[in-house]
């Protein structure tokens, strides 16, 4: 019993427009014994995601709002290190949604084996291999029915799920991909290692005019992980029957004003559109075939990925809004 | 051979903003002598749609933009006068798309036979028992997959589709049909004669208001006439799942100011909402199981409609004025 406390981030107040350190609380909780059925389980790395930004604020949503005061949920993995539950022994590698803290006791039922796989780092299970590889897999294959020979577009492409995003399209079948990105070294990315059939900047303005040039065909999947002028730029660029997958609006997430909507839905009428808005957890029932097939691909070596790591839970916060303010590669992790 | 000329409306300039009396020429040219395999048509009803006013414009659609020169085709209903074709003798009621003119002459296979059904007028084929009554069946059944229990709500709901889809709507098991409408009058011929549970007249403004007090629990499908504030105000109502058709957008046709979208996309992702645009040329593969369920309707009295009347081809452009404004009920046509 190395692990007599706990260390948690909580929700000291709601943020308005961009979240600070003041809006959080740290705070070290002693652990109590163990009760029969329950696990403790030492985090190895904990996920810090956009979505979680719309869970700090108090509106109607697929999840509750966080709790002023209650701890941040999400996705993290890491070891049981005591265990009064038969199915998950001491030493058992698990997944689990206690979110921002260094170790967590609950029942067993709350954490989810997770089979070590020789040549995959436990991090994968966060993104690659986890929930960000299947929301692009969902995004793409189940909500926008992507085909092969698709011409496809993804925003905020060097992101955690843009990079999953553009490297499965191009596994499915799509003849072209497309990214956009906020920074020059990141579009350079895309193309060197993400398997980007082209990217532009998006902070050179002129999302439309950029997109244009690069598919001057026209595109029949949009990929939206931010809104706003993207999404307008798609709804220019869509072919007759293109389908848009709305998986995220960050360009939004932080927004004091009512963002404006797109001037040209009348687009979706006229060439036959379709836009879904998804969130992951009414897809789950795809999680089997996904992982089968991105376990298969990663094992051929045909999967690249980055980490931005951060370390220490105390610097929990700041990588959550440097994530925000996309000074990411790939995906944001703490490791504690 | 009563009919030696046709009298024709062509587009003689492109409106900007609303369309005047100017952007047409009315023109009566004599008819050659009909060539083998072609037949005359008198022409009973011609249709004035709001669709039209898409393609007064330059603007890449579905259906190419009406030529300046050119005459405005569209849905018309008449009987045959003359017939070198045997599958169409003298007498044949047809349909076409050869529009706004008196008598139009071309090869039988421009014509569609309808047969004579007792007590359907044949103006219904040009809304109800047509194009109109199969736009409304589409958006609801198929693009916003409609199931029974559903809260509809239809914007532009007093017009030609929107008098069929509420009646379609409750014939297939909706639990609650709301409607808006641009007169108190209005409002109230939807409640008394169209089966919509509550209508409000948007007029009054404030529409999500108006919307939210008729429909406290929400709304799971959305049909979509009219665009703009309607749209902003459906995806604020919607629950979660909702699905929306997107059939027209009659609020941002003459407007001369780029639209502004509605500032609640967002709601989309965190609800998993679908937005669908359609136009019915990609989806006539529904007519024949329409059509036969519509029959039966209309055999059974189930079917209302009201028809607002123009005589006279010389008025054409101001009853596709006039239905522009909203000063129909119902389907607004020209009888010749």
């Amino acid at each position: 019993m190395t692990h007599l406390n706990s260390t948690q981030i909580l929700l000291a107040s709601r943020p308005t427009g961009w979240p600070t350190g003041e809006n959080f609380e740290v705070r070290t909780v002693p652990l109590a014994e163990l009760a029969d059925g329950q696990v403790r389980v030492r985090n190895e790395f904990i996920s810090v995601d956009p979505y979680m930004r719309g869970r700090m604020n108090d509106t109607r949503s697929y999840v509750a709002p966080y709790q002023i005061g209650g701890q941040i949920s999400g996705g993290a993995v890491g070891e049981v290190i005591e265990s009064r539950a038969p199915e998950l022994p001491v030493g058992t590698l698990v997944l689990h949604q206690h979110g921002w803290s260094d170790v967590v006791q609950a029942d067993a039922a709350a954490f989810s084996l997770v089979p070590k796989i020789p040549g995959v780092p436990n991090s994968l299970r966060l993104h690659m291999m986890g929930m960000t590889g299947l929301t692009a897999w969902v995004g793409l294959k189940v909500v926008a029915q992507m085909k092969a020979g698709d011409t496809v577009f993804i925003s905020g492409a060097a992101g955690a799920v843009g990079t999953a995003a553009g490297q499965i399209a191009k596994l499915l079948g799509a003849k072209r991909v497309i990214g956009s990105a906020g920074s020059d070294a990141k579009v350079q990315l895309l193309k060197d290692k993400y398997g980007y059939d082209a990217a532009f900047n998006y902070k050179n303005g002129d999302i439309s005019g950029q997109l244009h040039a690069l598919a001057p065909e026209g595109i029949d999947v949009y990929f939206d992980n931010v809104g706003g002028e993207h999404l307008e730029a798609a709804l220019d660029a869509f072919n007759d029957g293109g389908r848009g997958a709305l998986c995220g609006a960050i360009s939004s997430y932080n927004s004091t004003q009512p963002s404006q909507g797109p001037g040209n839905l009348a687009n979706m009428i006229t060439r036959g559109l379709k836009l879904q808005g998804f969130t992951l957890a009414n897809y789950l029932e795809h999680a089997g075939e996904f992982s089968s097939q991105m376990g298969q691909w990663f094992a051929e070596g045909k999967i690249a990925y980055d980490e931005t790591i951060v370390e220490g839970i105390e610097h929990t916060v700041e990588a959550f809004i440097q994530m925000m303010q996309g000074k990411n590669v790939g995906k944001m992790l703490v490791r504690i």
